[in-house]
């Protein structure tokens, strides 16, 4: 289904009806309503002032629209800063409080804050929980966002103290946890506590990730009491946040969904292809810049899927030119369309657009929407309505939930520690986590990401990119599959405390492969060294493990001096160094044919996903291009010759 | 005429007689004084020590010369600073005070500042306003260097606060004008708005508008009050200040000009140079190194002369190689002279340079001066007795004032526009008006640059590089013109206060051009699409909208997709791209041709200006040249082949 | 002889025992111990436990091994910042307070810390200094490390106007050394004077160096304070300090170094080649990345030799890759010998590695160690053997002290002068050094570092890649030998006040060379002219003067337009621009051969040492090289022909 971000307050309420009709008109299914808009419902302490959205949600509702109702915590008014000033954040970097203007000025720690939000939610929550209009709500937005789960502020010293009573006891186990010897960092008292921050050369990175680990807790709870407090008044309502992505949130993202009914994904693919690649050069860069990456949208979407293992929503789709990037391309003709076929290829429920016309004012106002700001029609108003016209030829509903065979885990933990201790400037968490999902992509494979603790069972490959702190839970996953798990350089690094394994890398893995890592390097981006596999040599580069391995172990690739550099034992497969693509997509595409499981060789831009009986392709090209192998097929959407920027969509 | 910059507090007494006479005997017309000689002229608080510069100012009438007495407000004493610590401005990006131990450390929004600033100028005044050998005054020096418009003190915020008022009159209209609903940010009262610093994320762009043109208005009051206290007491002296680029100021330079009887300039072509063109590969860098841009230094004449729409003056001029660039080279043999030539050619009445000695101290003693530090001629010595050789042969007052048949349109305001929203980070405010400049200096055409409210009558063609926020004089101009006015991208895409167009862009212009921008796409700097004019392809870049045109209207150049990137309406041209030099140079010879005004094809690095009854060529490249269609000249200077960084004058 | 770092509070005590038999196995002669223990020595203020470590002592000698004992104070324990916040630094970019949590967080000025680092340091060396199993004794550790020499706190601020005050006399003498009349920065009184940060722009260079010089007299008044209590505490043992480089430490290292018995250096060939590269493309920055520089190690051996102008100790010995640098490659094989011989080449009595075993926790928990965190021996173990076994078919002692006829003149004063005033961003005090050793090493010549104040009389050659301040004592120093003396452009160029000459540059050596510097330009790094010299053209680049020069004077070299750039008068060479290193081998080349200095031809990666009996080749390249001209030598370690990073060992 489809739907829409909708602010009234930024419009005549003269113009709201028009609007709803237009939205039926247009087939929406839902609206999404009231995120930001805390000045409006309460101008001053006290005063409530909903009657103007009730109104709104009448007219929406007048047009048999379903409202998606948010508290609008993000943007606590100017009144409640003067009221209570510590509940802004303290900048981790500068020192400097982090002010009222913008939006997300407050702390996780702040009490004052917390008090007040939970307030506002309850009080909204009463009013609307049982509106028969009002089929959902959506917490806050984007938590997290713009770098807003650390503080330095006193607030967060203070509890961060207490997490840590409550998470050692006793202040000789911190101590210890923490190696604070090393350099007299030993600690008098949890009360002596420091942030990790404005320290004269780098921080004991114990220290460093036990704050990000309190950090995420501070978010988490303050979440989890938000969703009770709406499921308290909105039986039968589900709740939803709308994610972005969890290597920006520093949130474990899998524990912030926890309570939730499903997650929904904010996706915006060209500015993220922007910033991602923002070092390509010319010809790279240009190639994507209108499309974004192929593996862009569905690597956060298949995230999103994994945080609750359910389908999931896009709260938001970016629907033409946004503002916040380095630069802001235009969608190429069709993107809308093909954005949001690809999202529903790969678990979405529903697509929301953001936002149905283009504000006037503030910050955004040169972030497109379906309507332009004079109301006409933009160039994604007809893609919108075509994706309606093909949405009804499939039934998609039906056919879920979703099977894949390859998995990948993931954590935010294992971010942090690469974070912390990058040890290689030019190791990246996320790109090493990409190139994996990349590879796995470009053999037409799709995805399931999961968390540590989820059972590896149902799946025939497992990727693990890297997992340097490895739970017990973990271990016995990989014990009860039969699946072939892959795991790359890092893993089991560290201890959960972040120390070095005492018998070395890959630590707790060394209970299922008999390997040690002796050595690492790191280099710089730009060099690397031979990798040999399989006949052929590709590049072994950035990050480079030297094994100690039994004599028996087998080795399936060999560094450039003859070393061992992927081994293999039993169905565990260890890769000892990061390397190219090309090396990643010829190691897994052999592991998959091991398994059973049927790779694609597609042309470089076309995907292919599956869900349910279809069978989804794309193509990311400004050429029409031919798909072998698909004459046969039964086309709902398109056919095997996919037309530029175009898609297909054919039963299995 | 010729004059120098002279510190007499910065050499021994012993000293003064000689410098005079040898000040003489370069026949030199003026000397600039007293401008950074505060603690010299009151050494603690109200304990005035003017005997000095009495003996000095003699010392010079005494051979002749013209004084011109600064007000040294640039430079409080340290005392001053004791008494009222609140007088220092506050990093808006850091949040820290600025100190005293350089210069410039004073807030404009400090009442205490103020007061004791114009009381320091009021004493000079009184004491030096009827002095015979005092011709003329200038005010401060370079105010807002060192980015000092704009400060975060609370002494700022309040006045901020109070001009909100004035503004705005009541917050609610404040708050509509701003948008502030957008993300709940509306203000409860005037006392709490923030400067628009230090927020969680992008402050709203009104917001940010509105500080800016409050810390401009603070300069400008400041310095009409010294101005006002001059005039008082100093009549029939002439009041300038010595500008630097409007770009670096963050004041309406305009404005701030209104009550002088001319305007001055800074003129520094290398440092100016090596910072403009930082960017630039091994060979462009160095192709201009030692001689400035070509275009650099009239770019900035001619802006000056279009403060006051006077002939204007080179307070300080460049003598050799300076001190504060990140590089600093030695000018190339000759370029003083030619500098010095251009800034006449341009409408310079005279020309000073900086500084007479070479300072043997402090931060500038890398800089150099007509003399070195152990008093021997510099390089620049005898250039400039060449160059009041050569002004002898003309003269230039009589054929004043000039008049040029084309024109440019630039506004600090929409600086300030771009600045706040970039969009992409390829949009430079200063480099999109500096490529329409050097497009018509390319065709060897005169520039006389006008503020918005300046009729446009006299001018044949307009150039309007970027005008976000137009204002209703302008339509008007525009409306009472029969000149070709052709507008870059950008230009009526925001109100006055900072909103998108409810009608779209180019929003006011649509009342004479009938086009609506569609959709605006920003483009990474190393990436160009395609742009077809005139049967021709050229690139069109960083800055692309997509027009909505009626069916008559006349395209002058299409997009790579076929779309109207240039059209016409009338008189009127809108360019809805920025665009490669050689498009800007086709498109702007091909409306010159249309309007009657003579073009020129020049040597890439040769350069024509006019004034009065001259024409004056310059040679920017290390090799002669000969200058075709020259031949039959009456030459005063130089003929028709110019020697490296050589020059000629002839009769028009 | 070889040493170890040892940290016997990282490890349970019941494996000391084990530790150190394997130590003696090993046959190290020195552990180093308890560098950061103050807060398991004084867990509590006053509280004092020594005897774990009175065990770890005795559990060393009891194996032989002889044990330096270190002052913990580089890490004071968190009670202790408690009791005396004043005892932090304040960072003099940010003005944040620089905190606890990591190491060196302390203030210089603080007395409140002086006293309490005097107070432990006197514990311990009263209880350990006659202790027969200590030998000697380390001063806290890498002093200044981190930038913590300078400090924006009211601590320095007030040491520093008392200081000011030692040094002036009088305010008004203070006024005019620094030239303070400039911009009105005349002080009223010495506790009016700022730190030399946070002013809008620039501050007075005069005011930086004095605050530079006062910050490194506060770092040795501080260190000598501590000799002193050692001394007192310790007959008959050696003191030593653990240097980095001087242009690290913003110290004059000379003078820290005054009351030792001989200087220690930190030797981490990879990570400072990692950075001091960072620069540099992919095929040179690879190049190295696993060997250091050729000329890296010996560059800092060198000048630490020349601290006390005595044979040093290598005290940490980087062993395998590290974790500090932007990236850490593994060393090649055989570099962990081929670098401690390096060492003794240059005269090390005593190579130290950092450290026995890898440690397990904290920040440099990715810092290899000869064991690792298991407690199996790295791949440096047995390079280590090798090094043992080689050192003792030679006795080194025995031909020192060393002699050599080349030496380099180095201060620390011109670093900062070309630090506060650096006029073109390609001069880099360090490069310009290093280009010149690096000249003079491709030379196969031995350099002795020398500071000013020491006579010249036994060398041939002497450079000074630069001077700017030049003393009385060292133009005595040049009077008084018949070396060949060069001076790199910039000597001379500044007074002792940081003032421009008044009889021009190059200043006081103009009482020695009849020049003058008439001009200075700075060029881009990648901007090149040309210079001629002995018939063949080479490159002038970055920093180049204009000299004024008497017509008998000898021109060595020319500029493009035949100016002199390299200029001889009587036994004094100036050379006034930066020039391509194969123009300074040229040059330094055919002056060592004027003075018959015997220069070596030498493969690119291969360099030669001497010390007494001995002669020494290292091989850096990656293959075997066979070095002619060695075929008759008596080899006592290798032969003339040099495995790929392999050494040989000759009489000489
Ligand atoms: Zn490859
Ligand atoms: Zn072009
Ligand atoms: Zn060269």
């Amino acid at each position: 289904m489809l739907g829409i971000c909708y602010y009234p307050e930024h419009w005549a309420e003269s113009q709201w009806a028009q609007d709803a009709k237009e939205m039926r008109e247009l087939r929406l299914t839902y609206v999404r309503i009231a995120e930001f808009a805390w000045s409006r419902l309460e101008p001053t302490a006290g005063n409530y002032t909903f009657e103007w959205l009730d109104r709104a949600i009448d007219t929406l509702a007048a047009e048999g629209l379903k409202v998606i109702m948010c508290t609008p915590t993000a943007t606590p008014p100017r009144w409640l800063v003067e009221q209570y000033p510590d509940m802004l954040a303290v900048d981790v970097n500068t020192g400097l409080v982090r002010g009222f203007g913008s939006r997300r000025h407050y702390d996780f720690s702040s009490e004052d804050y917390r008090r007040e939000a939970m307030r506002i939610s309850a009080v909204l929550a009463e009013r609307y929980g049982t509106h028969p209009a009002i089929v959902g709500w959506q917490t806050d937005n984007e938590l997290a966002c713009h770098d807003t789960t650390p503080s330095a502020s006193d607030s967060a010293l203070a509890a961060f103290q207490r997490w840590c009573e409550a998470r050692y006891g006793s202040i000789e186990t911190l101590n210890e946890a923490w190696g604070n010897v090393f350099w007299s960092m030993e600690y008098p008292s949890f009360d002596s506590i420091d942030v990790p921050y404005f320290a004269v050369t780098e921080a004991n990175p114990s220290h460093s990730l036990a704050f990000r680990r309190f950090s995420s807790d501070q978010v988490i709870k303050f979440h989890d009491e938000m969703v009770d407090i709406i499921r308290q008044h909105a039986p039968g309502r589900f709740v939803t946040h709308n994610f972005i992505p969890m290597s920006d949130t520093q949130t474990d993202n899998y524990a912030l969904a926890r309570n939730l009914d499903f997650a929904s994904f904010d996706n915006y693919p060209l500015g993220r292809t922007d910033l991602f690649f923002a070092g390509a050069d010319t010809a790279q860069f240009k190639r994507y810049m209108r499309t974004g990456h192929p593996d862009f949208s569905s690597y956060y979407f298949d995230q999103t899927r994994g945080l609750c293992q359910q389908n999931f929503w896009i709260m938001e789709q970016q629907p033409g030119p946004v503002n916040w990037a380095v630069h802001n391309p235009r969608p190429e003709p069709g993107m809308i369309a093909l954005w949001s076929w690809v999202a529903f290829a790969h678990g979405a429920d529903t697509v929301c657009y953001f936002r149905w016309r283009q504000a006037a004012f503030a910050q955004e106002q040169m972030h497109a929407g379906l309507k332009r700001v004079d109301n006409s029609p933009s160039a994604a108003y007809p893609e919108v309505q075509q994706v309606k016209a093909e949405l009804d030829k499939l039934n998609i509903e039906l056919n879920d939930p979703l099977h894949y065979r390859v998995a990948m885990v993931s954590t935010t933990t294992n971010q942090w520690v690469s974070e912390i201790e990058q040890q290689g400037q030019s190791y990246h968490h996320e790109k090493v986590e990409f190139e994996y999902y990349h590879a796995l992509r470009l053999l037409g494979l799709n995805v399931a990401f999961v968390s540590p603790d989820h059972s590896l069972q149902d799946f025939d490959l497992v990727v693990v990119p890297t997992m340097p702190i490895i739970s017990d839970t973990f271990i016995a996953n990989c014990k009860a599959t039969n699946a072939t798990v892959v795991f790359g350089p890092r893993s089991g690094a560290k201890t959960e405390e972040f120390q070095y394994p005492r018998n070395l890398g890959p630590g707790k893995l060394q209970s299922l492969m008999p390997i040690k890592v002796l050595s690492v390097e790191t280099l710089r981006e730009d060099i690397s060294e031979t990798l040999h596999f399989e006949g052929e040599t590709f590049h072994s580069n950035r990050w480079r493990e030297e094994l100690g391995v039994e004599e028996n172990t087998e080795v399936m690739a060999q560094y450039e001096n003859g070393k061992p550099a992927v081994v293999r034992h039993n169905n565990l497969v260890y890769v000892a160094t990061l390397g190219c693509v090309d090396f990643t997509k010829s190691l897994l595409g052999k592991l998959a044919a091991e398994q059973g499981i049927t790779t694609f060789i597609l042309p470089e831009d076309v995907r292919t996903a599956e869900r349910g009986d279809y069978r989804f392709l794309f193509n990311y090209a400004g050429e029409p291009v031919r798909i072998d192998g698909f004459e046969d097929k039964e086309f709902i959407v398109g056919s095997n010759e996919l037309s530029a920027y175009g898609y297909a969509i054919t039963k299995r």
